[in-house]
């Protein structure tokens, strides 16, 4: 017997919808790629979606057309978002640092029919348009603003393409799983590969990220994604935002401290969002002046793990709430957010700390569980950690055009993270399935040794990696960048973990070097290390 | 082209397992029956929930088969909610309130198979065991409270029926669109007829009651659900509860003021939810001895508007946030919630107020709108009054057995309430479309003059209703009940309308009466007070 509840599928063309007829007047307001600022309204955003889909008409474009973006959080970005998946094509969104002939590669293989670019990233454009097999190009400026002689086939302006567009357009109903939008991975090894978002997963999600345990967002909030729209759709913030019609600020590509902010204060953002490095540019501004925010109460930062010491700079100093956070792309990309639980609320601050530490608890949509290689699920201690493993509805199931084959083990998609899990639900990220080191039948977390060696006063940054071993299968050693002018000895180093761990985690050498590469997503290449390490051989072997 | 993220349905046994997995052992606290409070964790409840799905199979339940419950807010309740749904079987909460003519109406209208019933119900059970089909009846007690001679056949004790059952149950997996559960309206009007809700239905009310906007729950709560379970699933906080983790604080049948507060109290209880009666039996008990709350942050009232008065008196004597909240069995039941928006924070608080004293804002998936009698859409000017219409995925799409016919009116459900909506969305009931007094043309509230009589110091309860008038179709006339040992003529209280509303909106006439009738849910039966006054004339016809 079914439930006789109206049938109404969740599409994304509903958080636009809702936000123009209850919160038609709530702002959006954008840094723009020309260094001036943007304000109008969700009814406006609401309104120049619809026109983006009679443009995409306009070009003929069908059902499931892949829409392409290059560009920063901003308002024609977020018009695009509603406008592109809201009318059933699928908005393809391009991480602009990876290399041109990736994005080439990327265009391709998503079948990109449009790209629509900020002007920032005209020269990737135009070395890409050679080599790309994209139909249409439309930069997002005006139409006086158009390069000339660019050189890209057909360039229209954006303004010129949507400005003349009827507003009045009825948005279709379909399947709720219908593919939405899409976003490669980073692609660390072998070809990138992409997650096919659906409406019904978006709409989920962006369900789960509002709630109070997730991202806490409402009405009354000013919402800054410092995390970019162009890569996991900004942590799904545009459409959070439109779910509970919460002010948007988009910071364009002013990702500096100083730009940053002075955006949270002019527009007083009460909740910003971003990786690590962001805080860290944005808390060096403010430290030497004496700056303080006068509206920021809480951020979420995640990316990657973020350093104890900002979590209390953020918390002590400036009184703003720090909430670790974890997901990838695979995930839409929310897993995780560390908030605290009932339980915790007497606990002294400390204790507080040492949860806060931690990647978080499951978002209700999302479950995990962590596994030794047999498979086999590992108990929730804290301590025993093993492959990370989750599923649920806004979970890969798997690669579009099913690259890669199956990913998942038993219905549930392996995220190559490591992870402890504590009786709590608490994950916490040790260390990546691929990089965690096997010595001896133990494993031992490249994390850790890293996070060890920049806590010493003359490391700037550390990365380690397992190095074959004939008795021990793999033994860890750490790659160590200098700070300018400081220096250490590798015997010092490694004197330095004693006591930290125990002895038998020890890496067996240290290899100072001038740098180690960051990947488009901020994170340590290890396979380029390894190779820079070809020929490398272990003391004593 | 579909999306590639995980296939996964929206089941209410996800909830279960998800507060099991991630919150084990946060705590739901019961006052039981026998008075006394009973304590276990959600784990505890994800087990005897597993057992009650297994007692089901035991007594050879069919999937979609009907399970009654005639029961106050309590763990064994709670455990038939996530059993009986999460089994596949639906749950059908029975309000103790209605008469047992009704009940038993009801029973045999659902073909409920089972009925578990608290103690305090069994002169209930027993009138109507002669009367309903019911295969099974089960005492909500331990087998040596289970009574003699009830002359209920085949009675058994819950925890002899589910106790010696195994807690190992695989939750089966199913359309999303399956029916969990089912309310029976009031029926002020005809027979009841019932909402049949949907396992996806409730879990997408289940997420947008938890948000900031609406309840705003957490895993740092305590939830205090004074609304009934036996109606509309305590808007839904059960179920949203166990989304978040938050501690479940059950009151069982205390609901007068000492047991009420004595339960915030001794469970630091941070968030209650229910109608005016109960907050006002509250403040009454707390007033004369200068009780405080130690950590009640906020209460979402509904069931029928708040007075003023009382919510001043949380805020500004208390410091207890009061949320207006709107909705209806037909709705799962949540429609709008009262929370401000970012450009209300700098308000004064007179200003503040005037926004909370209405029923407030959609949650998203939930759209509504007003409409004349023409069905043609009318403004949001916050002064128009229209009938207001809603739809959404938790929206009633046909009662059950399609009892009524289509209720829907062009894909919209008709509420049954006259509203305005004003520009930011804020909805304002101002009456029942039934009770609107239609006169010469234009609207009068029924409510208006209802609250406009209680204002006068000697009315302690007022009613009014429109009386047909060859000339004006329609004149308002006041019923009302005075105050013990208090005086007021009729002259008195038309004078007192005046100035306060428009010359035409005043009654024309005042009829004094020892009682006003109420409902099963604590609402004036306007046709009773029709029936009484048959044979009533105008003044001047």
């Amino acid at each position: 017997m079914l439930g006789l509840m109206q049938s109404q599928p969740l599409l994304i063309s509903n958080l636009i919808t809702f936000a123009e007829r209850h919160h038609g007047d709530a702002q959006i307001v954008s840094r723009r790629v020309e260094g001036d600022m943007h304000r109008y309204t969700y009814r406006d955003a609401a309104q120049r979606s619809r026109q983006v889909a009679r443009a995409l008409d306009g070009l003929g474009l069908a059902f499931g057309d892949r829409v392409a973006t290059l560009a920063w959080n901003g308002y024609r970005h977020f018009e695009l978002y509603f406008g592109v998946s809201g009318s059933g094509r699928v908005l393809h969104t391009i991480n602009p640092r990876l290399h041109p002939d990736q994005i080439a590669w990327i265009a391709n293989h998503a079948q990109d029919e449009v790209l629509c670019f900020d002007l920032t990233f005209l020269p990737i454009v135009q070395a890409i348009c050679g080599k790309a097999n994209i139909g249409h190009y439309i930069a997002l400026c005006e139409a006086d603003q158009l390069p000339q002689d660019s050189g890209i086939p057909g360039l229209r302006s954006y303004e010129e393409w949507v400005g003349g567009c009827d507003d009045r357009y009825d948005w279709p109903t379909f399947d709720e799983n219908t593919a939405s939008s899409m976003c490669y991975t980073s692609g660390t090894t072998g070809n990138p590969k992409a997650a096919l978002y659906s409406h019904r997963s978006t709409l989920l999600h962006a369900y789960g990220a509002a709630l109070p345990d997730a991202m806490g967002l409402s009405a009354r909030d000013a919402v800054l994604p410092v995390v970019p729209m162009f890569h996991v759709n900004a942590w799904g913030i545009p459409y959070s935002a439109a779910l509970t019609g919460a002010k948007l600020v988009f910071p364009g590509p002013g990702l500096d401290g100083k730009s940053v902010y002075e955006l949270l204060e002019a527009e007083q953002v009460t909740y910003a969002a971003g990786v690590p490095t962001v805080w860290q540019m944005l808390l060096t501004h403010m430290k030497p002046t004496g700056l303080r925010f006068s509206s920021l109460k809480r951020t979420v930062i995640g990316g990657s793990a973020c350093p104890p010491a900002m979590i209390s700079a953020f918390r002590d100093d400036y009184g703003v709430e720090v909430l670790h956070a974890w997901g990838m792309t695979e995930m839409s990309p929310l897993g995780t957010v560390c908030t605290l639980k009932n339980k915790h609320l007497g606990l002294g601050e400390a204790e507080q700390m040492k949860i806060r530490l931690k990647q978080g608890r499951a978002v209700f949509g999302v479950d995990m569980k962590i596994v030794g290689d047999d498979g086999i699920e590992l108990p929730w201690d804290g301590k025993t950690f093993g492959n990370l493993l989750v599923r649920g509805p806004w979970v890969l199931g798997q690669y579009f055009k099913g690259e890669g084959g199956d990913p998942l083990q038993g219905g549930w998609f392996p995220t190559g993270d490591v992870a402890t899990i504590d009786a709590d639900g608490y994950m916490q990220i040790t260390d990546r399935s691929k990089d965690v080191i096997k010595s001896g039948g133990e494993w031992i977390s490249s994390i850790d040794i890293e996070n060890l060696a920049v806590a010493h006063p003359a490391v700037a940054m550390a990365a380690c990696i397992g190095m074959p071993h004939p008795k021990w299968d793999e033994r860890p050693i750490v790659l160590v960048v200098k700070r300018p002018g400081a220096e250490v000895t590798r015997e010092e180093l490694l004197a330095f973990y004693e006591g930290k761990i125990a002895k038998w985690q020890i890496p067996d050498d240290v290899v100072f070097v001038e740098s180690i590469a960051l990947g488009a997503t901020g994170k340590i290449l290890k396979t380029r290390l390894r190779e820079q390490l070809k020929g490398y051989r272990l003391p004593g072997l």
